[in-house]
């Protein structure tokens, strides 16, 4: 079912939060999708991104899927509110391996104070195949 | 009760392999305690690490208590073997606001193939002050 | 995509197992749903069943939840093996109220070790229209 | 630090509370301990709890280790406040084998709406000898 969003300017102030997410610079991270319940962001990866056997960072998937989660439930928030991850749990399914990361957040249950979200991670190689390597199940909280 | 370490040179291989983790060099963040079942890591505050109101990324905070994790389980594994995580949940307590911040991790339950760690992650702030910001507990795997 | 089995006895021996778990007599909870990476478990309400303010115990959903989680992953497991829950996590979405209850478990990813399972937990009123009270993301480990 | 409770009168409320959870006099749960932030549950073992190899079932594990940090949320609530899981993560460290098990819950961060708990739960044998068989993190809330 759709989702329906309760502040007209949802997709706009998105971006403009996400620019001030210094982070997502520092790692190349960007925002490729902004809609009602549902983010996506990208990560190209890049050989200071990787843990010891050169693979994407478990952290790094978790620090694009919880800016995803996070995203996706400010999306169905009220205008004026501020988005908090309380907690999140993440299952990695597979080793970070490819050419580009694609988070993919999506809401499960907005409620006033706490939304639920799920996110999955995949894994592309060069020719665009994907592969689903993490899993993301977490608690996102709106103040006003 | 004290953790017994299986490998006689954990804490180099330790310390090598943290060295390959590019993604450590990139943020900042150092091993600063490598003990049996136990291991810090510290990472000072930067502006380029932050998510939209200038805390530290709770990607971030998971990146340092996921590493702490994973070394941890490592150093009781036996020599020869490989660490992965599993899964990992973090509750984020409070906002990520200080001066420097430390992962500590600790084995709860050391085992044959997995490995189960819980992580806490403090603020410090200019006087050194601690306050607990983040707790994780997570799985962590061996593989020969 | 469909899930392949490899034990071609995986529907009779979940039945003989799910048998064997007394709580699920006791609680009152049935299995209707046995396919390949895919168990249902239904549960009618019951007033010895519930917490202090007369829903479903959390505890109780997590029950028949894990129980479908370990046999989603059981039903894709070699002959000979045994099944076993590392970890779950559990979000409980909305009050348990009901007069039936299902719990839906799907794999996610199938490994030699390690199995990732979801669950969705829905709660259904007499005319059993369905609503989504809890879901869980969980690991469950194969034994030979 | 001891936790500071804010309702005179948590304790008989927990009380009453957790006589009107019909599942505890089902399974056969009691109330053991009642300080401000601390819960402890215990449970004989019985052969209708178990799952399909005669061991505690991993969902009534989870019962108990649920309630124990619900009250221990609730015990540092102010009064006219109702308690509500939101979440909780369980790590299955063990076969849950014993005579008798108990939980304890411990309160990690007491807020205003989200209070972050952690529950331990032991397998006690004839001998009174205890053994850590699960380990819970979660989250409850306040409602008033």
């Amino acid at each position: 079912m759709p989702h329906q969003p309760r502040n007209a300017s949802f997709a706009e102030e998105i971006k403009q939060s996400f620019a001030k997410q210094t982070i997502m610079a520092l790692i190349g991270a960007e925002l490729s999708r902004v809609e009602p319940g549902v983010i996506e962001i990208t990560l190209p990866y890049r050989l200071d991104l990787a843990q010891q056997h050169g693979y994407l960072h478990a952290g790094i998937v978790a620090t694009i899927a919880d800016s995803a989660c996070g995203y996706a439930a400010y999306s169905l928030m009220p205008a004026e509110s501020e988005v908090l991850s309380v907690e999140f749990k993440v299952n990695l399914l597979r080793p970070a391996k490819g050419a580009r990361f694609l988070a993919r957040a999506e809401v499960v249950k907005a409620g006033k104070t706490l939304t639920i979200v799920r996110a999955d991670v995949f894994a592309m190689d060069q020719d665009g195949e994907r592969e689903l390597i993490a899993t993301m199940l977490g608690t996102m909280m709106c103040l006003r």
